[in-house]
């Protein structure tokens, strides 16, 4: 007979990916259980929060792309469902949704529909600029690249993008618009799913996971760390559990660039250190990003006059000091952009870790191991692909899935 | 008939200058009390402590010049004094003074006295580096006017330099070595003045003074701000005082760069962001100073491992935000200096208020009008200048008082 927790999933990491996941799977009427020992306070902590599919698209990556641009279809209807299952319909309309350039808060006429408040999405387009010929170059083949795909993009001068945006650089020669683009701001988001987990009675347990338990060939869910001392961290146990255990019918590992702590998984963390500055009166209208001196650098403007500066990307393993090196670096190449930056207050200076793989691609799906299952390795895109890696979990998504499939990597049995 | 606290002086300020003054007097057997909301963290939290008066020298700062010479000699005996009142005696050797470079952690073999590790007081020296033609050509002329002033300096080669400290950049052509230049730790000095106020039995109210008391043409105490609804800012009353007020028979105004509030004074704050950095270990020996892009900045080497780089230097009021344009020049010149500051984790970044006066010097001494002194306008100079301005207040220090006279200014009647 099994345990009592058997039938559970366990959805081992509280960022992004995992938190959606759960909020998924229970809204489906599945039983789930969260293990994290600080929920929300991982790579998506740190994370900018761009759903920008288009702007981020390199030639080697066209399954990434495929991937992003059915995710951002999906994320409209994500947040209006989010913000209303964690309660944050407020006053306004809470069926609107955003869905293209000029939905967002930047530039919305009248009340904003509730996700959009509650989770800080907008829909006003990515400007991606250059500054020398060999920039304005690369940004042409880009804009080829792009048509080929039938994905809307705009070029501009740098006289039409400064018309956009007026705070740019005079040294931007011209640029390119991918007005789809949206954002969101990551830290409402896991606030929102952990409270509609909370509304939906699903369990988080505040404890790092140390190893997966076996029963008769099968995952039959995770060890945990023995509780600390400081309060917060005290295990929550529900539904029977053993202290010290999570039990359940399947274990996802959603735990980013820990993953490999728990599962032979090709999963690295890569190091991202990302700036947040504050301003009396928005800045951009829009994300505007571009390449300096070789590194690219994007700024985020959110709805409260918060502008995000990122990020670096460094190979330093669990490693998460901010250094003067990568502060120096955020802030050079954003003063670069847009000069007015330099009046800004420094309000936060974090760094995170992002789940890395050989092929740039998350692992979603079941693994050969009975039990086991991943939603891990999103890299920089785990808040864009959140939607569509729970679609690929609950087996709406067969198509994409395939370019997801763990089991693409030998390490996975 | 005076009132109970009447014979008391009263202490406006609790930064490194105005407890000093606290403490001399205490020691002295007079009855003091301190007014501060926060007892050591105004300007003495942001400052980097540099005791250097040489490598600090102008042209046009002469008096200035000999205010520190004559209170860098103070020093030694004011860091082993206050050592041995704050009880930071340790196992150490508490009689030891540190007088001159090598004496100090940086260099010192075997048990430091009491007051290097309790203040982190060190003596290696510093050095003024040079890049161009120009920064050569006036390191020349400061070394010229150094030698004619009998001030001990050294010339040195880039090779020198780099030989002194090889963390160096290679492009540094050239310095200027002051090798009796010294720096502390000004949070432990704070911290120590407080530990020696408290066994002295001085009362601090941590309150903030909002006006001066007048009583007969005279001033004769302070009214104090409502108590906050935070417990560390209550008021603590001693010698009988009236809820609300702190009275005196002399008030000192010490408080910074926020004295022009108490008093017609000509003293405006100065705004300086200062970094502090963590190292693994030093990367210097010496206090490192050089001026790139036409700012100058300097790195302050901890014995812990911190590095501190200091400092802005901008007129914007009462404005203490850390600033995306400030932390940039900070990390942009350090990196210019010693390029391996890159690599190092940001510990701490603050924003402080200097106060500055319209001829640099401080004003030290009684006021125009009875009953009133002042200890303020300190500039760049607060922790170096500390002992000197005992000194003088105790009138100990007559011919330098002159320099220091408040009554030089016409609005200080």
């Amino acid at each position: 007979m099994p345990a009592k927790g058997a039938q559970v999933d366990v959805i081992v990491g509280g960022g992004v990916v995992g938190l959606s996941v759960a909020w998924r799977m229970a809204r489906e009427g599945r039983p789930v259980t969260v293990v994290d020992p600080a929920p929300g306070k991982g790579a998506s902590y740190a994370a900018a929060g761009m759903l920008a599919p288009v702007s981020e698209v390199t030639y080697t990556e066209g399954p990434l792309l495929r991937l992003g641009v059915a995710s951002l279809r999906r994320w409209p209807a994500f947040a209006a469902e989010l913000a209303a299952d964690a309660g944050f319909t407020g006053e306004g309309d809470a069926t609107g949704l955003v869905t293209g350039p000029g939905a967002g808060t930047g530039s919305g006429a009248g009340a904003a529909p509730a996700e959009v408040r509650a989770l800080d999405l907008r829909a006003d387009g990515t400007l991606d600029v250059a500054f020398g010929a060999d920039d304005m170059a690369a940004l042409g083949e880009l804009a080829a690249y792009m048509e080929k795909l039938d994905l809307p993009v705009e070029r501009l001068t740098g006289r039409e993008c400064r018309r956009l945006e007026p705070m740019l650089a005079p040294s931007v020669r011209g640029g390119l618009l991918a007005p789809g683009d949206a954002w969101v701001d990551p830290r409402r988001v896991t606030a929102a799913l952990l409270a509609a987990l909370e509304r939906l009675d699903v369990p988080v347990v505040r404890a790092r996971a140390t190893g997966l338990l076996y029963e008769g060939g099968r995952v039959a869910g995770v060890r945990l760390a023995p509780p600390s001392s400081e309060p917060e961290h005290e295990h929550e146990h529900g539904r029977g559990e053993v202290p010290g255990e999570v039990r359940g019918e399947r274990v996802v590992v959603a735990a980013g660039a820990w993953s490999s702590e728990l599962a032979e998984v090709p999963v690295r963390p890569v190091k991202g250190q990302i700036m947040r500055l504050r301003s009396p009166q928005p800045l951009l209208r829009r994300c505007v990003r571009g390449t300096v001196h070789g590194s690219s650098v994007y700024l985020v403007p959110r709805g409260d006059g918060e502008l995000v500066v990122g990020a670096t990307q460094e190979e330093m393993g669990f490693d998460t000091k901010v250094t003067a090196g990568g502060l120096y670096e955020l802030l050079r190449d954003a003063r670069e952009l847009v000069p007015g930056v330099t009046e800004l207050e420094v309000a936060d200076v974090v760094a995170g870790l992002r789940p890395g793989t050989p092929d740039n691609l998350p692992l979603i799906g079941p693994s050969g191991t009975p039990g086991l299952a991943f939603a891990t390795g999103h890299h920089r895109g785990g808040v864009l692909l959140a939607p569509l890696t729970t679609a690929i979990l609950l087996g709406e998504e067969s198509e994409l899935a395939a370019l997801c499939a763990p089991g693409r990597f030998r390490e996975i049995s």
